[in-house]
């Protein structure tokens, strides 16, 4: 399995980037990363890890980058040899399976819908999923950040895509997908929100259809799948990241000095309870969020992701392709097609 | 000052609802609490708070609730005497200056913008604000919810009018306002927040305009007043909501194994340290949000409201009104119409 990374994206790239690459080369059997960027800035960080399979580790030259607060479109028209693009142009003339990037994440979105071929067949618009804990395990947020605005068709496809990645991918059976709104009754909410009501009802994924779900039922699990616009998906994600920081800041101010005063053994273990609980809400324990609705898989990792978030990320897009998520949601897509079912329900 | 209360509004109501209000006119002087609902249930009530101030206590009949989960519009033209439109009809009289209710929100905020004279001059449209917790003191969120399809104007008052709330009610001093958007630069997002970047940037609001703010800087307090689309903001504000609740579960679960190890001393300040944590985050420390905008005062209260949101509601609802907010907010958006701004730039 190849994979490209792109490795001059991210805040503190190239070097917890490649040190990713590096962890996961020497963790999982059968991947090959190709680095993508600059040569010798990736030698130089290659040359820190000791010994490699610099066979596993190729690299594959891009003389410009993205920076990570650039205007995406203007960016990718005056810089073509840029990474991001280059890893696209490795997925889209089949040398690797799989892109990971934790660069601009517009102007990967960008790079991938400029290049309608990558779309998987079917598929309208793709959509970024994001992995939030819940009661009953993961589920899935999409769209986070890749449609401003979609329409009822797209957030129908979402939950396609959505439910397909947490079967394969998170272990989730017989997913269910609800629809963001601000209530549970169903002429809740804008005109979109009563449009995908409307279209999920009537449609072949009606039985895994769960109607509205609140901002504060992410958590319950209850759906395993949420589908939302991607400006709203995108805020409560940061939102979400913002509170979690927030409140681990509050903690180590209100329980510092109660924990100081306890003997070392006990603070200790309480310090490590603590920072397990922090871990779990971290994006690195997932990688990053993948882009659906494309060929081969993508995943599109936080801007400031260290060596095990990059590693993750590679992990998760190898099993995406090997487990052939985007065939998988070509075949549901084309099973629960809505538009069919509006004319059998009509 | 005599303040309205939807005695029958809530989910425990009236039991928590009553509680609350006799535990404000015990507090608080010079405050009357008018008990709007089914006169015999809160008599029954009343009962069993022992000696109470009567006088200050007034029952106004009212035959009908509207349920927590009913159609609001629907409920409203059905049922004429639930008690939320008689608290409407007693602020729109004269009788009381505030209005604090529990119970269902789009009913509350249906029947203030059916009666367009509850508007205060020069509003477009009410909007309800939410409180959050920041590294710099609370922050106003607006609108929650009030609005689902708002104008780049809309969005502009509801920064004066969080403003004015910041500065009169939470003692913040020149508060900043900020957009929230999936971005920092200004052609970041859908068409409303660009119309409104640019409304704001050529406005007399400009000084006060920190730009674009995202989700994740909701904690950092750059900005004071953070505006958005009611359905952005009633999503984040309960999905917030939801996330406390989950960490603190988690929390429970994680520590309560090495804290049940402590000696019982040290065990009960642990407990008492995360429990005072947990209510800076709750509801009820704000009693609620405010509905801005109309005259008087209108505080929509949570749900599941105890009586202590109650009476803290009835508190701010009496500070609002006392402190002629809404005269305030005409002013000042008289002074910093965008319209005027517009031909000044143009």
């Amino acid at each position: 399995m190849r994979i490209a990374l792109d490795a001059m994206g991210g805040d503190f790239a190239p070097g917890p980037i490649v040190a990713g690459a590096v962890e996961a080369v020497r963790e999982l059997a059968d991947i090959v990363v190709t680095l993508v960027g600059d040569r010798e800035r990736i030698e130089a960080e290659l040359s820190k890890h000791g010994d490699i399979p610099h066979d596993r580790l190729p690299i594959v030259h891009a003389s410009q980058v993205v920076g990570m607060e650039e205007k995406p479109v203007e960016a990718l028209r005056k810089k073509r040899d840029n990474s991001i693009s280059v890893c696209w142009k490795l997925i889209a003339g089949g040398d690797v399976k799989a892109v990971v990037s934790a660069g601009n994440t517009g102007a990967m979105v960008a790079s991938a819908l400029f290049n309608a071929k990558m779309f998987l067949p079917g598929v309208r618009r793709p959509g970024i999923a994001a992995i939030f804990p819940s009661h009953k395990g993961p589920i899935v947020l999409i769209d986070v950040g890749a449609n401003m605005n979609p329409k009822a068709e797209d957030l129908y496809q979402y939950g396609v895509m959505g439910a397909v990645y947490a079967e394969q991918i998170l272990g989730v059976s017989d997913a269910t997908i609800g629809l963001m709104n601000v209530g549970s009754e169903e002429e809740k909410g804008t005109e979109l929100t009563r449009a995908t009501h409307l279209l999920y009802q009537r449609s072949p994924l009606c039985d895994r259809f769960v109607g509205n779900v609140e901002g504060r039922d992410i958590h319950d699990g209850h759906a395993r799948v949420i589908v939302c616009e991607g400006f709203v998906g995108n805020v409560v994600l940061k939102a979400g990241e913002g509170a979690v920081e927030f409140l681990f800041a509050e903690l180590k101010k209100e329980l510092g000095p109660i924990i100081a005063q306890l003997p070392p053994e006990t603070a200790q273990t309480l310090v490590k309870g603590l920072g397990g609980l922090k871990a779990r809400y971290e994006y690195q324990e997932f990688g990053g969020g993948p882009l659906l609705g494309i060929r081969g898989a993508c995943i599109i990792c936080h801007g400031s992701s260290g060596a095990r978030a990059i590693k993750n990320a590679v992990r998760v897009a190898a099993t995406m392709a090997e487990d052939r998520v985007g065939e998988r949601i070509i075949r549901w897509l084309g099973e629960t097609s809505s538009d069919r079912s509006g004319t059998e329900a009509g």
